[in-house]
């Protein structure tokens, strides 16, 4: 299925705009709980209640060889209605992409990813090809350093918005999105000032301190999809052995939150 | 062992300054080889004639579950004084940097990665922690699509050469370098005029197109190390069951080629 038919699906059947990220990193687990038991609690615990689970493929590399058997294994225990995101952010020359587009898509079945855009279009295009996938492309992130370089202004614009201008333009396929961190409101409401119809994947609120409030407000003026993710606060929202249940209700109060916040 | 020390060994035992990049596609293999074997061979006949190896993980991600245990057997079979170089592109918000970094140098004990700046400075440091490890970071690479964004210019200089210029102020290690395209001369040129120092990854000669007489001129004028990489000109140089013996007859021409070119 279409990657925006059945994100829309879930987020209309879960009243749910949140997506949740799943970054297991093993010294932060409950004793005694594997990543896949963590993962697995967390997914049954919750899956009512989102619009898309984003596990970040990192946190499963840094278990060595068994990471992607673990990450394969939670794919698979999403229910099928609710799609998921690969956060992988990769990014390479035609054919080396190609090799990772077969990795995400045909090997561990993922129905998006996200995806580096230093390198330019044929770094981006095999993603795209793979028509009922979703691909949302880094544009203005959430982290510190992300004014090294994305903040610097080419003739009036800053390198983010040239980067979503863009991938405006590459959009052939209707499968683009942009990776807008909630940390610099500002910069979200211009992005989506501009782009109105691009689904917006946006993390940056919860442990990375953006505002929850701006970040649906100003992500919610176009007719595009708007995706809040949301890592730490959720997952680790507990220690103990009620990991799950705290999840639960963080999930529980942060939807409810995000839909109070939607402009009518 | 530090990375420099490593390479700089290699480079003066083997009078080499080739790398060779493991890219091995399951559809260009020679028949009823393996992906292992195959990338087993071409060490096994070209040890001796390069300064490093440059697996791109991308390959390995692409044949799903086994990939990982494969890379880490590859890795594994590289003979202890040449370094590896883990072509991976990788870049993400600080704690998740710091999982990828875990992946590449402490699961499969590489010796440097290549690192993608567009998330800034805290996407890297992580990479740069560890001290002993060389860290490449994209600046201006060998494909079409480099120019969509690398090239823009701010304030009279392309962004590449800014990324060159932070990577400099970056280096308090003394383990970064640069990955500069062979297949833009001039912008090589300029950067290795800039940065006398750095060491450079340069990808782009052979099926890319780059002159491998520039892009040894320009990148050997400073003290820096220049290591040029070749993926598909030597592991594909034979189809058949001599693509060993073809790949070392390739390795030789290319490494004797580069000793003419550098500059007395």
């Amino acid at each position: 299925m279409n990657f925006l038919t059945k994100i829309n699906g879930a987020r209309r059947h879960n009243q749910s705009c949140l997506c949740v990220g799943l970054d297991p990193e093993p010294g932060k687990l409950p004793p005694g709980v594997g990543v896949y038991d963590f993962c697995r609690a967390i997914i049954g615990a919750t899956y009512n209640l989102v619009c898309a689970y984003k596990p970040n493929i990192a946190f499963f590399e840094a278990l060595g060889s068994e990471g992607w058997s673990v990450l394969k294994q939670v794919i698979e225990s999403v229910p099928k209605n609710i799609p998921v995101i690969l956060d992988a952010k990769r990014g390479d020359i035609g054919n080396t992409a190609k090799a990772y587009a077969r990795a995400a898509f045909d090997e561990l079945g993922v129905d998006a990813i996200t995806v580096n855009p230093y390198m330019g279009y044929d770094s981006i295009e095999p993603f795209i090809e793979y028509r009922d996938k979703g691909v949302f492309v880094l544009c203005r992130t959430s982290n510190p350093g992300a004014a090294d370089f994305q903040s610097l202004v080419f003739e009036g614009k800053p390198l983010f918005q040239i980067v979503a201008d863009k991938v405006e333009t590459w959009n052939k396929n209707g499968n683009l999105g942009l990776v807008v961190g909630a940390t610099q409101p500002e910069e979200l409401k211009a992005i989506r000032q501009a782009h109105p119809s691009l689904p917006l994947l946006i993390p940056g609120v919860g442990a990375q301190g953006g505002s929850l409030e701006l970040a649906v407000k100003y992500s919610h003026t176009g007719d595009g999809l708007a995706v809040i993710n949301v890592s730490r606060q959720v997952i680790y929202a507990s220690s103990g052995a009620d990991f799950a249940a705290a999840a639960r209700n963080a999930v529980l109060s942060l939807r409810d939150e995000i839909n109070r916040f939607i402009p009518e």
